[in-house]
């Protein structure tokens, strides 16, 4: 691709970067995988393993012992099979249309989730004999069998003959709290359906991040955490257990003093109450640190919080660091935006969104660290976006 | 990089899809030039052009005459430098900390924009001879030389010998709202520190796109339109003159029927109210279709009007077609997110942001098809991210 690349630059000398940590994702799933036992564990590595590198992340996962691998997008599956050639992959968006061809060509599974699904599955040249997943609707609404169609399926006689399952598998709405009613209502719905259309011996799953801390009755045969790798709290309201994945940092571009009542930013949203020192930022939304939060998010300049003061730009965004210490707030000094203090979770509430978005709006420009799964110190590697 | 490749599978089986039209965009710039005139013209093609694609987009601007182009970071100059070899680049986000030498060695120009970086840049081996920006803040507080700046280098005699300045610039924070006083006084302030600075024969810019139809006033020697020449209303509140230059089309993946008092997605937080027709679309935030759109975004479905209903997830969306016809709401059909009844500006006020936001998230997982600038039907090409 033509735009950025790291290695145009030596890291130190970059304007910000994104450290991933794969040691700590490593254990992560280590720590999922404890839990859930004797349930096995699949990673979720869609939308580019939610943003942080689907080629680095994959493979350190696989190295910790992951074999089944959940993408949504079809190409998703494609690129991880390159590389990754001995791995289930299933690909949880279904069939998409017109597609059918390219799932077994390259030993995708496909999750099925409705009779069109099914019946184009069919109609492939291997008449449906390569593996296939299924959903089941069970209060999404989103993906799966709707309960309409389980009862169409129950009235054939033979409804799913010829298809080779391995997997039969549902989503929970509300699995991120562990209060909510519908959790059971939707695990009695699944195992229901998963009776009437005679799959309760085919290996079974319902619970993503939040699900496999809902204790092992929702567990079944496979657990399929994606956030929870990556560090964010799997549960809502509750202490996370997680390790933290993702360090985001920036560099000072300059600190400007500024006298009482100077504005800051487009539309002149924020006005100085004092003299002020503000430092100007390299990263904006266009690296995914929403617009949403101006005048809200806050930083971290070693221990000291220092709010965005202004809207947010494109590339740049403005921090009030009066009351940082000289030596700190100083131009090329770096900001942790996400970092010990100040984690992707809280980043995301300042944002009045998710971990997940944030994670998966993380922009290419940034310069990107890997620190590796075995945690030797000072071999990080850059990696090409 | 890992992640899709669009060349792994036909576009007509995507899916979902970005169009970009070249010739709206070569169009767009034409029409700022002849308003512009005798100003000249630099197109502003930071954050991988507005996130539709640097080298795409910076062809297509070249061969409709612009020769001077701004980027925002020193990677993206560097990125641009092997696209156009005789372009004048200018790098927006000024003097990055420590990285002085790679400007001259690729024929970029910084726009400096604080006493520190002109110092930094005087210690570079060419001695600061290189061209160089400059930019003067007049109201942003962000980047650019400070009130106080101005006066220091005001006391020196002979302030700023011995660079090369081949523009001084500053950056409205009002340009889009004609009706905003700062405007006239951000002109003032930016006139009379050239002034005072002995600039005031140096080729001077203060207009991006809100600026560049503000009057002539405002367009000094060179405007820099970015959002404009990407479809984006320059001014808040008034018919937009520019031609649309993005379609974003995502494929329905299912449609289901459900009863009246179904919950729809997580948290369940919508809830039908009739029994309807939902259909789910392969498009999510990851894809950069904000979040912030769950229950409030609308699509097209040919000509009809379909809301987003539950909330907006990763990988996917929901759709309420109950009211549109069943020929148009399949399995398999094109919706349009942003299109010709839905524009990018549209969407992103249902979401809160603006459209600037919205370009620069658009997602890499679309089939990207460019329509050519010489418009000929039929002739779009694939093209990497």
């Amino acid at each position: 691709m033509p735009t950025a690349e790291p290695g145009d630059r030596p890291s130190d000398t970059a304007a910000a970067r994104l450290t991933i940590d794969l040691a700590a994702l490593a254990g992560n799933f280590r720590l999922i995988a404890a839990r859930a036992a004797p349930a096995a564990v699949g990673a979720a590595v869609k939308a580019d393993a939610y943003g942080l590198g689907l080629a680095p992340v994959a493979t350190a996962l696989h190295s910790a012992g992951a074999r089944t691998f959940f993408v949504a997008w079809l190409e998703e599956g494609i690129a991880l099979r390159r590389l990754l050639p001995d791995a289930e992959i299933l690909c949880l968006n279904g069939l998409a249309p017109g597609a059918a061809e390219a799932y077994a060509a390259h030993r995708l599974t496909p999750v099925l989730g409705s009779l069109e699904e099914i019946a184009e599955w069919r109609a492939t040249s291997h008449g449906g004999q390569a593996p296939a997943g299924l959903q089941i609707d069970s209060g999404m609404a989103r993906l799966g069998l709707s309960a309409e169609e389980v009862d169409r399926l129950v009235a054939y006689r033979k409804p799913l003959e010829g298809l080779s399952l391995t997997l039969v598998m549902s989503h929970l709405a509300s699995g991120d709290d562990p209060a909510d009613p519908m959790n059971l209502a939707q695990r009695a719905s699944f195992e229901k359906d998963r009776g009437r259309l005679g799959l309760a011996h085919v290996r079974s799953s319902l619970a993503a991040s939040g699900g496999s801390f809902l204790g092992s009755d929702f567990h079944l045969d496979l657990v399929r955490p994606g956030a929870a790798l990556y560090g964010l709290a799997p549960l809502a309201g509750e202490a996370n257990l997680m390790a933290q994945v993702v360090r985001l940092q920036a560099k000072i571009l300059q600190v400007r003093r500024v006298d009482r009542g100077m504005t800051v930013g487009y539309g002149a949203t924020h006005r100085t109450t004092r003299p002020s020192r503000l430092a100007t930022i390299s990263a904006g939304y266009a690296d995914g640190y929403p617009r949403s939060l101006s005048n809200r998010g806050h930083a971290c300049l070693g221990s000291v919080r220092v709010p965005v003061v202004g809207r947010v730009s494109m590339d740049l965004l403005t921090l009030d660091v009066t009351d940082a210490p000289a030596d700190l707030a100083r131009r090329g000094a770096w900001v942790d935006l996400i970092g010990p203090l100040h984690s992707v979770d809280a980043l995301a509430t300042e944002a009045g969104t998710i971990g997940y978005e944030i994670l998966t709006a993380l922009g290419r420009r940034y310069a990107r660290h890997y620190l590796p799964v075995d945690g030797t110190p000072g071999s990080q590697t850059g990696a090409a976006p």
